[in-house]
């Protein structure tokens, strides 16, 4: 039997977080605690995939889920990607990277999370052809794929998804949509009324849930499940800096801006986001690749004007804990509000 | 004792919707249904106003509540209007409307609201000072205030509101940001936990809500109420005309925009709302002015491309039926979502 958000003790799940937020003591704090816990292959070497899974294995026992990034889409203009990287090694007076168009280690990550026999396997970023959902399924994996419109339910469905990671606009960090050229604004509660009138597959409900009330919330929507990024990043067991978690302790206002990775994506609004975000052009992940350099050098110095500060709108309500407690507390809070709306 | 969201049978309202769609007979069939039916002041006249709240009460008894405008903020740039107007006039080939700045009858509609004794008056874009709502309230009239962030709620709960109406950006129609300079993007259920956290008065969420569990949803986020209106215009009550109906019943992605209004507002994208969006400028109700004789010639002619085609998120749920009907049914679908979900 493959894995299904209704085998969990509590309908939460901790979001994939890449860029090495996600941790796998994190993951294993969650999965021990009743919610489903999540690892992130973005951005990592098939080594350091297999790394984190053992890690993970060796704090826990429970199913955990882990994430892949689908391919990225065609470059619609690589001079645009020039002149940006131009523009920013001219304005900050440093190296940037190179503009680079990778896939993320996509067919050796493919074989590798079936080789390891993950419990689940997400997809983000756009839909994976049936052969490969049908791979994972063979291996023993249950498929999640994230989408933020009903046309995205029916691809995935069509693709052979077990459940749809149903993504609002208030997420932090980078839209799930599979083609950024035209990004919607769906809000979380939009997105499931129409997902759900377009697929019958359990919804994993995605975007600015910080509380429990959110949690019942989404539940009571109708989704099998609640995943929380932002919520999880200042858990002691996250790998969050200390700028970031600051920022996301502060009441800062989140856009959505392609400045850092050259995707749609959702942050607390600094300098670099203000100052780049009007002129940034399409082109993930070759935008990534560009300002990379400049984003670790901010990281380091502890600048927040500087990186990416990846978060949900609902940032300012995330509480540091241990993850374990957080996903107690959040299903205790879930289950009174549910008791109480249902008893008006 | 004022009226209070507690006092409904079903927690559901039915959105004020300005331009003529709110009638007295949809507001009616609402409030016999056992929900809150809305009338909507803006851009009647005085008299307009005083016949409506008169044919309300022929036909229930029920409370009611009536929407009003808030005075609107000063122009920034009356140029930028001139401007559009002008290419306006050369692009469509034909006379356009004067701009023009006015409070739509601010004091003379407070007085009115004072004067009928309407049981609930609710302001929208922006908040009214505490000398008026007291006005209101000495007048027996409850004051709802619709926010859209938590600095907006700190706000209105100083100025003695009675309720919250809490808007997502998932909403249709006008966005009801006090500050229409910076207008925000919070998704309803993002608003509604950080207003919670900033103001415990009750909270009527609105926002792309169109079926009974999303209206479940915002119960168990701790609404006292879920406010619809897209979810109304196709009611047989409800005086929104073949051409919008069509757009709303179909499947049209919507987008936030002022080219109709020069103030934010959620529309179905069509080609007056694709062509002239980007070069809107601010300035309400200057540019609604501006753009009246053609939307209302677009109107006349079912021209869906000329017009403002408001609709909310999940504007293609939307069911044709009498509003009385919907009322009942969304109740019932929201009851057995709620304890599906508590029983989880």
């Amino acid at each position: 039997m493959r894995f299904s958000p209704a085998d969990l003790e509590h309908p939460i799940v901790q979001a994939p977080m890449g860029g090495g937020v996600s941790t796998p003591a994190l993951a294993a704090a969650v999965c021990e605690a009743g919610g489903l816990g999540f690892l992130a292959a973005g951005y990592l070497t098939p080594d350091a995939v297999r790394a984190d899974v053992e890690s993970l294995r060796e704090l826990t026992r429970r199913p955990f889920g882990i994430n892949v990034f689908a391919p990225p889409q065609p470059v619609p203009n690589p001079r645009a990607i020039e002149r940006y990287a131009g523009a920013l090694a001219r304005r900050h007076g440093v190296e940037v990277g190179a503009p680079r168009h990778d896939d993320d280690g996509w067919e050796e990550k493919l074989a590798l999370v079936a080789e390891l026999r993950a419990p689940l396997v997400a997809f983000t970023f756009g839909c994976p052809e049936g052969a490969i959902v049908g791979r994972l399924h063979a291996a023993g994996a249950a498929v999640w794929i994230a989408v933020t419109t009903a046309d995205e339910a029916r691809a995935a469905e069509r693709a052979g998804a077990d459940a749809l990671v149903v993504q609002g606009v208030e997420a932090g960090g980078h839209r799930a949509t599979f083609d950024d050229t035209a990004p919607n604004d769906l809000g979380l509660l939009a997105a499931m009324q129409l997902v759900a009138a377009a697929s019958a597959l359990p919804q994993v409900a995605t975007g600015g849930l910080a509380t429990g009330r959110s949690i019942a919330a989404v539940l009571a929507a109708g989704a099998a499940a609640a995943q929380l990024g932002t919520a999880f990043m200042l858990a002691h067991e996250a790998a969050t800096t200390e700028a970031h978690r600051d920022a996301i302790a502060g009441a800062g206002e989140t856009a959505l801006t392609r400045a850092f990775t050259g995707r749609t994506a959702r942050g607390i609004l600094n300098r670099f986001q203000r100052e780049h975000g009007p002129e940034a052009p399409l082109g993930y992940p070759d935008v990534h690749h560009v300002t990379a350099p400049l984003r670790k050098a901010a990281r380091e110095r502890g600048d927040a004007d500087g990186f990416h500060l990846w978060a949900g709108q609902a940032h300012a309500l995330a509480e540091p804990a241990p993850a374990g407690e957080l996903v107690r507390r959040l299903a205790a809070e879930a289950r009174t509000a549910l008791r109480d709306a249902a008893r008006c």
